[in-house]
Parts: C-alpha cells; sequence; structure tokens
C-alpha cells in the first residue's frame, strides 16, 4: 500500500513538473521571439525568473521519469530539503512575476490600445496565462512537497 | 524551557501581527486618502487584499496579545489550522497585489511622469514600499506557523 501511494505521488509529481516545463519553456518562446520585452522592467523579471524556473522543473522531471520507470531509489533527506526550499523560492519569485506581467499587462491594454499593434498586447496576455498556468503547477507541488516534509 | 520558547514564539508572533496591522492600515490610508486609486485595477486589487488583511491581523493581534499579556491558554488544534490556511491565503494574495502595484508604480513613474504630478505618484511608491514591508512580515509569520505545524 505504502508503495503503491509513493509511485502514485511520484508520478503525479512528474506530471507537475512536465506541465511547469512545458508552460515555461512555451512562455519563453512567446516573450523572447518578441524584441521588446526588455524594454519593461517586469517581463525582463518574468523571462529572468522563468529562465531558472525551466532548468529547475526540467531537471526534477528527469529525475522524477527515472524513479517512475526504472526503479525507486531511496530519496536522501539533504536532496529533500534542497528541492523543498528550491521550490518554495521559485514559486514565490514566479507568482511575483505573473502578477506583474498580468497588471502591466492589463494597464498597456486599456490605455494605449492606440500606441501597440494588438497582436503584441494579445501576446502578451498569452504570456501573462501561461505564467499563472506554471505557478499554479508550482504551487501544487509545493502542496505536494507538505507530505514529504515529516520524512525530513 | 518549553514554556519559556513558546512565551517567546508567542511575543515574537505578536510583534509580527501589530508590524502588519500597522504598515497595512498606513497604507490603506495613504491609498484611499487619494480619491484616483480605483481607475486602476491592481491598486483597487492591493486596497481589496489590505482591507482583508488589517483586520485579520489586528484580531490575531489582539488574541496574542491576550496569550502574553493574560494567560496562556492551551490551543485547540482546529483554530490553529484556520489562522495557518489564513496566513497562507493571505501572504499569496498580498505578495500577488505588491508586486502588481510595484510594477504599475514603476510603469506610471517611467511612463507618465509629464501627466502626472509627481506627489501622487511618489505616494503610489510609498504605498508599494508599505505593502511589501506588510508582505515581509506576513511571510515571517507562516515561516512561524511552520513550527507549529507539528503540534496539529
Amino acid at each position: 500500500m505504502q508503495a503503491v501511494l509513493r509511485a502514485l505521488g511520484t508520478s503525479a509529481r512528474f506530471t507537475l513538473r512536465l506541465g511547469q516545463t512545458v508552460f515555461s519553456t512555451a512562455l519563453l518562446l512567446f516573450m523572447c521571439l518578441d524584441v521588446e520585452f526588455y524594454s519593461y522592467t517586469s517581463f525582463s523579471y518574468l523571462v529572468t525568473v522563468m529562465g531558472l524556473v525551466t532548468p529547475w522543473s526540467m531537471s526534477l522531471a528527469l529525475v522524477d521519469a527515472y524513479f517512475v520507470f526504472v526503479k525507486g531509489l531511496p530519496r536522501q533527506p539533504r536532496v529533500l530539503l534542497v528541492v523543498i526550499v528550491g521550490d518554495w523560492a521559485l514559486s514565490f519569485l514566479s507568482l511575483a512575476a505573473t502578477c506583474s506581467t498580468a497588471s502591466v499587462t492589463s494597464l498597456l491594454v486599456n490605455v494605449s490600445s492606440t500606441y501597440y499593434p494588438s497582436n503584441i498586447c494579445s501576446r502578451y496576455q498569452l504570456s501573462a496565462a501561461m505564467a499563472f498556468m506554471s505557478w499554479f503547477l508550482s504551487f501544487d507541488s509545493i502542496l505536494f512537497n507538505l507530505w514529504l516534509l515529516p520524512s525530513l
């Protein structure tokens, strides 16, 4: 029973990590194929944070895939602690970046629809939506991490 | 030793709650004495969230003051759970509101210094700084709450 629950937990975490990787990569592509993002502080901040989130969740997805598909190694408490603290920090950073981006985008859409072509604004809106999805998945993984805390 | 530690913890929490109350009240005064805040989505959101944070932290400060100065009643797990979940939710909401406000303020300061009188912009900046202080204290109290989790 314990082993089945642990395997279920690991595959759920693997799915969450995969989703984070997909959304943050798509966001980076959306933002960076547009050349104007660095003229706004919040968009630059979002790209920086997502540039941290993407490799983090990609490597953890690889580790979880190894656990799921190959074999379940015993987890080491020190590694778990690093993963939990890193998840917390990245979740807070990406929430901050997401909200900044969303509010700046909404302001740009409302105020200056005459100055900007509408396709750029809708691209910013799509990026904000993807950042929210990525944050939501990372929030789910810190909730999952709460179950790992007692094993520390 | 246990009792001394618990008393120290309670007075530290009381100080944190008091700080949150002071900062969020000051922010509300700063924002609401200015009549233009409701024309921006993020400022309205910030005022809404801080209108939730102020009574929450004020009532918890009163409870903690009762614990510190009058007597230490035994804590009830159900009440503790409500406090912990509420702190988490309010901390995330206030981080989101704070970052939205900060980014919109920075955009307003950079872009439209010709349209706005500078004293309004500096008032928004002060409000954003106070929102950050209030969020920082509420983050400290959710870190303190982690010590309470094992007693649930």
